[in-house]
């Protein structure tokens, strides 16, 4: 397999630890969203129509969006298994994870940074309010939902699922802009015992060939 | 059932298409988000953490998040299935979802068009720039992808899927938006098709028994 990946883009953070827990081998090729790379012709009408990483590789199948691949992948490497079959569990760990990729990530992303700066000029101070505000309003729900089950030390009890796939990313991106993070402590503990895991380590930014390029 | 809905929410009205198509019964419960009843605190506390709708209550069990909520159904109540079973479909038709509900519609969501307004400031004219932007972007990956499988006449074949009760809420947005769409002719042919649907047409904003509230 092969992922088209930018170390630093947290939906292909997904989908790596994704990999990395079910243990398949993969073969990195870097796309650097910084300078457009996801937006060449080659590359959005022969391997990704949304013009964005990650995408995936099976042999001749490539596939875009990283819900869309880990759900793929579970189904075809179903050990671990990320997205539960037990339809309660099931629901909550997708639920959680609609809230991070649809609710919180999307606002955030470099794209929508990029155009509040470049097409409507905001000042560094409203980037960063903005970024804080879509954390704030996102991280308590994130919050309120691991209140209710309660468990630890993964999001939904002792096996990391899809939930965590999705924390961990945004969460770092958090750290790294910055934003207070002390109201939310279930959060944080879910993710320090990841950090400790090799399959979350292995996928951060920092341990990928394209880091800081 | 119940459904926690707001007529004009584009996350309701899938929710909605999929209750219809599976032709259960619901009583819809409305949450006006116009004026803030998602963010109640009895609401978030007892019933949606995400303070968003849609939510479901299935007897004592309540489920936030659209892709959630469909997914739940999808399993409770297989038919029509609306997230098929085969592989290489269902990962076309769940990265199609994604795209919509990760890249598109979070954006242009009422609380973000708010915040441009409340706290940036924004003029009217630049508004609709940012809307129509991200329509553009994004809708051009929609009809890529319909582009790739092309065949009709909805997204993904003979059936309607999660790609259809996804595309027609978006569709519907960007029509009420006044984006213009003719760069988009299958995504269009796709929406008039659904317009003819029953389950579709039962699902629109103004059937619905707060529609106009």
């Amino acid at each position: 397999m092969q992922l088209h990946s930018f170390f630093n883009s947290s939906t292909s953070y997904r989908v790596r630890i994704a990999l990395s827990l079910k243990e398949i081998e993969y073969e990195t090729l870097p796309v650097n969203i910084r300078v457009g790379e996801h937006r060449a012709a080659d590359y959005v009408t022969n391997v990704n129509p949304s013009a964005s990483v990650p995408a995936l590789i099976d042999d001749e199948f490539k596939l875009g969006q990283s819900l869309a691949i880990i759900d793929y992948l579970d189904q075809k490497f179903p050990e671990p298994r990320l997205i539960p079959l037990e339809p309660t569990l099931r629901a909550r760990v997708l639920e959680f994870a609609a809230l991070i990729s649809c609710d919180i990530h999307p606002i955030n992303n470099l794209r929508v940074l990029r155009y509040l700066e470049t097409e409507l000029g905001v000042t560094p101070q409203q980037k960063s309010a903005w970024y804080q505000h879509w954390i704030a309003q996102g991280m308590a729900g994130v919050e309120r939902m691991l209140e209710r089950g309660d468990q630890g030390p993964w999001c939904f009890g002792a096996q990391p699922t899809l939930a965590d796939v999705c924390l961990v990313p945004q969460m770092s991106n958090a750290l790294r802009m910055e934003c207070d993070l002390h109201l939310y402590p279930r959060s944080v503990a879910v993710y320090e015992h990841a950090s400790k895991h090799p399959a979350f380590d292995a996928a951060q930014p920092r341990r990928q060939p394209d880091y800081n390029t």
